[in-house]
């Protein structure tokens, strides 16, 4: 028999579904949107709705094990969401008792970057490797742990808020409260913001063409235009990638010397600058971490896209409730 | 059938072994010199001696399932040692292979440190917790993390390096090449540092009296009198206590950020000054850590004292070869 799940990715705007097998063969990949300005109990419903139309397409639920969601926010052991403060209504729902009153499967969930990793630990860059931590680098930084082959979520599903690790004292406010938290430096909107600070102080003095593309118009300025001039080895562009680079490695560093893990995945839209990220991450991390600890550990893009949730999601379920 | 563990704690000084049943309580705790200066292959000779001793007084190898060894440095997965400068000739030692031929039962091993936290997972401070985190403040500061109730020693046994999370960039040079290493500020050599430099910067400019008693005799400064001076409210000591903790809750939060463990245990000498340290860390770790994050977990004190190595080392073996 084979043994199927289906793997559930919450976003903002659209729900996503799909069954997987335990090879990670995924079919019927279904979108309906969230409607989420209606409200937690409606979520759950079109949750509900996305999970019958998926059994219905696959035709029986007699293989499918359970289902796994991810979701913005957290998830504690009874299922019930915290945090998810972008999705009005959504904190407090109990997802488990909802969907087990319809379906006889087992249900788990899990944060979207957290289940996301269990995706690269299954599938993609992270296949057959113990113990490996995930950094998803996109408008914040998200995190996920494996340890032993299985995700660690923690008790209350809250472990691996890595974005959130503190690297500079009284640095950069955060949104979450907290001062000097990596995502300030090192996420798309940590690169934007640092893009914009050195532009502005370049002002008109001998400016670099990034700088003068920037100071054009600050309000399209992105990662990605912030990475296509370190390409050309515009100076001002590389200081920006230099220091949120340096700050990276400082979370990455303390991260290792923690958790000591075979493999450290970088993901999320910033890594579309692909190879220099990892080589200049690579020359900081000795500054805060072990040798011997770095020396055993690689550095490495995922590989995954943006099925990585949906693909997570089931993993999950082969994870738990056993594959 | 009472299923039995050996545990071994090597010390540069002395090998200390117990047997142990899974309840906890030991029996025949024996102590004998490491003569670590004899080299690597003497102080497993010794270690196997004193095995055999123990086995002797047991009357029976019958109902051991293993023995388990806590050390410095580093243990990998094949027994092999790393690390431990302070022991000459133990790094690159092969514990497992040794032990191995000369007795039936199987051999784990892992940092002291890391150990000494099994212990307090299993039978002290930590008992019945899913996920902790311990810190050991000694003369450097060692760490140990159990996840889903079982000792997480990391691929390489190199996890737990919590002494050596940088909680301030270009901070003080630590033994191990990084700079700003909390145990430059939070171990009793840290905090005798901190002591001595404030005292020395606040000379003879209206002394408190913990100045007046630190500059009499610089040499005879520990982090117990630092604490007795705290104690008495000592302006200055305080200073230094502040400090100290600041440092200390800074790993601590973010270790939080990262696993939100259900519990952090602190233990090793200069938690004799107890409570107060408890309380000071505990006002600085929100300012470094999410607050639903820290609203989950405890701060508490160990509870072992100095046998916390062998009963840590017996426990390892219930955990990995089942009880």
């Amino acid at each position: 028999m084979e043994k199927l799940a289906i793997g559930i990715d919450l976003g903002g705007t659209n729900l996503k579904g799909i069954i997987l097998n335990e090879k990670g063969e995924g079919r019927h990949l279904t979108r309906i949107p969230t409607e989420a300005q209606k409200g937690g109990a409606h979520v759950l419903k079109n949750i509900i709705h996305l999970i019958g139309e998926l059994v219905s397409k696959e035709g029986s639920e007699k293989n499918i094990i359970g289902v796994g969601i991810g979701t913005p926010g957290f998830v504690d052991e009874d299922g019930t969401v915290s945090g998810a403060e972008n999705l009005p209504g959504w904190k407090g729902t109990r997802i488990y008792d909802g969907i087990a009153e319809k379906f006889d499967f087992k249900v788990t969930a899990a944060n979207d970057v957290t289940v996301a990793t269990m995706a690269e630990a299954k599938y993609g860059a992270g296949r057959g490797v113990r113990n490996l931590v995930c950094y998803a680098l996109g408008t914040g930084i998200g995190g996920g742990i494996v340890i032993d082959h299985h995700l660690y979520k923690g008790t209350h599903g809250m472990a691996g808020e890595l974005g959130h690790i503190v690297v500079e004292t009284n640095g950069i406010q955060c949104n979450c409260g907290l001062k000097g938290c990596v995502e300030r430096y090192a996420s798309a909107t940590g690169i934007v913001n640092l893009a914009l600070k050195l532009c502005s102080e370049a002002g008109n003095n001998n400016p670099t063409p990034f700088v003068v593309e920037v100071n054009k118009d600050p309000s399209k300025v992105t990662s990605k235009m912030v990475y296509d001039f370190v390409k050309q080895n515009d100076p001002v562009a590389n200081q920006v990638n230099e220091i949120a680079c340096d700050m990276l490695a400082r979370a990455i560093g303390i991260t290792l010397n923690t958790l000591s893990p075979d493999r450290v995945i970088l993901g999320g839209g910033v890594m579309m600058a692909g190879q220099v990220i990892i080589d200049t991450v690579s020359k900081y991390v000795p500054r805060y971490c072990w040798p011997m600890i770095w020396e055993k550990c690689d550095l490495v893009i995922a590989e995954l896209g943006e099925d990585s949730g949906v693909l997570g999601a089931g993993a999950m379920v082969f994870d738990e409730f056993g594959c």
